[in-house]
């Protein structure tokens, strides 16, 4: 039975048990908006993990971070240093966004090490696998995409991007639509090209059924992906985006109707006056399903600095309603991230997922905040390292530079208005 | 004549025919804003500078960085490294705030080497003469204060952080203000201490006459500090800091009566939730004078990366109105900014001045943007490098990690979306 099933027949699982504690809210409002669709539990039913987490309406902002091999770094010993490290500075999920080398070694010591939920593009294997097979991903067989759904499924994957909402129908609206960037998503071209190639209507659309069979079996959440979503913010909000969203809220319906959980993803690049409007559609039209945005960026020439400009966005979003953030790194659109930059860019995420929290009133979100400034305050070193989001950096930056007074920092040295104003208290 | 007296006098000076022109906004309308100090352009009129600007409704969000000596640091090489660094990546204004050291010599270097405005906050040299004269900053005499302000003046600084706002009143209002952290204002806490040791009024707000005086002769900006500012988002828009910020609006009127360019300085720390409620109370109450903002920061445990919670903060303000933005480094509250640190706090601040901008809805300020999408969409890499805001991180970035695959990135290799579209259409 899938958490949201056993919310509908009013029972209380483990998982429900351990998530109402970690966000201490009474288990049935969040048993309702279970329910309701409103909140979800990322967590295939046969795979072990320590920590389980909830996203959605009332709960803290999650974050994700993705790894994964690419063409060009096939070393799976960084991907697992990536997974530590990113397990080690707290993200709530992982996703494994391998797109080539060994793929399911990877995925089963990615699965294997993680404590915590752990989510999967399926189309990037089936299309990596045909690629071996026939020399090229547009060869694909609609029946292999399923079969990896179901090898993926069985293996323990706790959520999936499916990219259902490229469809004909929205493609064909995406040619209308005058864009800067037409497709930006890794899977949406993939789709895209294969349903060109193949004359064909999108599998993932088409035998929607078949992924919901699967995702059923195994209470593995899908995320519907944005595969048309816009990647730059000049395309921001514009009708190839709305009529995907349209097409996923109709498909996040049926999942419900399945009892499968789901949740929507979201853009992308959109500049600041989008995003709030952004969010109430999405609530809107997906019925207040959880809202996965990557980024946004809030604008496109942050090169080198995305992480930056994806934590403006994050915190905007996040503040105005988005539930779950998906980190971006310093590389983005540049190369594929180092650990370094898998762990800057999943702080960045933190502290935007953390300022929304406050603004989204969050109970006892503040405590860290309160505990860091009186720790400030009394020039508590410390404390403050102990409490502060990177040890390791903060230590790194005191060690190369201590006051030759006693207990402020290098800044002010003897005029600290801190420790001005308690002197002369 | 001050910019402010000419614009009253339906005057069009140089300056405003240059800010015109960099803004592509008409004349008349700048002059317009400017005489109802709504706009200001800070430049002493003795001081030769190369690339002025204005600061102001309508006009791009301008951002700033703070340099100097501190009692730790005394190397001037270093802080004319930063500033140096700082006009190269393109900051608008850059404040001195030396509080220790040879002050007059390095601001002399600075004012001479700097193609931009250059700001200072006068009673900081007035507080070290004093402690090298009589032991204790607190045995400095009123007088001694304003000459140094007259000297600083026939220097050339454009700007100066003028704390009058606190007062025997607001810091009256502070102490029945529970706070977590009672004043993080380098020059509040001074002045704080000064009036409670020598039981006398604020000389800056008892004699702000006199500043006006000198400010009016040279055309100086004035810049009214926020001494009282919150130090933690608990105390975000308090009691203490919205009297204080009164007592600015009155001087600020007091400013304008007398031709004398004005602006006003903000917070500090305020959760998202607080900030667009902390524009429209400055715009209100020091009616729509510039507003330059210390931040803000979203939240108090980012310590290491306050330049991110910053740019989160910043880029919000500035999209709610806010003029000005005062950069932070990733040693805030931890160390002396090193060169490297300026250089990333004023990018994160340039990012999140121009995400603000596009909000703003500032003419043309999304060519930028569109630019460096379709060079991303044709994967031109030359001319992503030359438009993106740190060409050498971006070439240190591809440097390491190139695809083997020609003209795409290390991220998705053959499987970049952008190739795959553009290959089958």
């Amino acid at each position: 039975m899938t958490q949201i099933e056993a919310a509908r027949r009013r029972e209380i699982t483990k998982e429900m048990r351990i998530v109402a504690e970690a966000e201490k809210i009474p288990l049935k409002s969040l048993q309702k908006k279970i329910a309701e669709g409103k909140i979800i539990i990322p967590k295939n039913n046969i795979h072990k993990i320590k920590k389980i987490c909830g996203i959605g309406r009332g709960l803290r902002t999650k974050v994700n971070v993705n790894i994964g091999l690419s063409p060009d770094n096939q070393n799976i010993r960084d991907e697992l240093k990536k997974l530590k490290v990113a397990i080690e500075y707290g993200t709530d999920t992982v996703m494994d966004l391998s797109v080539d080398g060994d793929i399911r070694k990877i995925r089963s010591l990615i699965l294997k090490e993680s404590i915590i939920p752990i989510g999967t593009v399926p189309i990037y294997e089936a299309a990596v696998n045909a690629k071996k097979r026939y020399g090229s991903f547009l060869k694909l067989k609609t029946d292999e995409i399923f079969s990896v759904i179901e090898l993926q499924a069985k293996e323990g994957v706790d959520f999936f991007t499916i990219h259902c909402g490229v469809t004909k129908n929205t493609i064909k609206v995406l040619k209308k639509t005058k864009r800067s960037v037409d497709i930006v998503s890794r899977g949406g071209a993939i789709l895209a090209c294969w349903m060109r190639y193949n004359k064909k209507e999108n599998p993932l659309y088409e035998y929607f059924d078949k992924v919901l069979d699967i995702a059923h079996r195994y209470d593995i959440t899908l995320s519907l992906g944005d595969g048309l979503r816009p990647g730059a913010i000049s395309d921001s909000t514009d009708k190839a985006q709305i009529s995907e969203l349209k097409t996923l809220g109709r498909l996040a319906e049926k999942a419900r109707e399945r009892n499968v959980q789901v949740m929507i993803e979201g853009p992308g690049h959109i500049p600041i006056h989008h995003i709030e409007k952004n969010i109430r559609l999405e609530k809107d039209i997906c019925k207040s399903a959880p809202f996965y945005v990557l980024g946004p960026l809030v604008t496109d020439i942050a090169i080198g600095y995305d992480h930056i400009a994806s934590a403006i966005g994050g915190a905007l979003a996040a503040a105005w309603g988005a539930d779950f953030l998906c980190y971006v790194t310093p590389s983005e659109h540049l190369r594929h991230p180092t650990v370094c930059d898998v762990k800057e860019g999943l702080i960045a995420s933190r502290i935007a997922a953390h300022a929304a929290d406050i603004a989204k009133g969050i109970k006892n979100i503040c405590d860290w905040d309160r505990k860091i400034s009186l720790a400030r305050r009394k020039r508590d070193w410390k404390k403050q390292e102990e409490l502060c989001i990177d040890r390791e950096k903060m230590i790194s930056y005191r060690k190369r530079s201590l006051s030759k007074f006693c207990d402020v920092c290098t800044m002010c040295g003897e005029y600290c208005a801190l420790k001005l104003i308690e002197m002369r208290a």
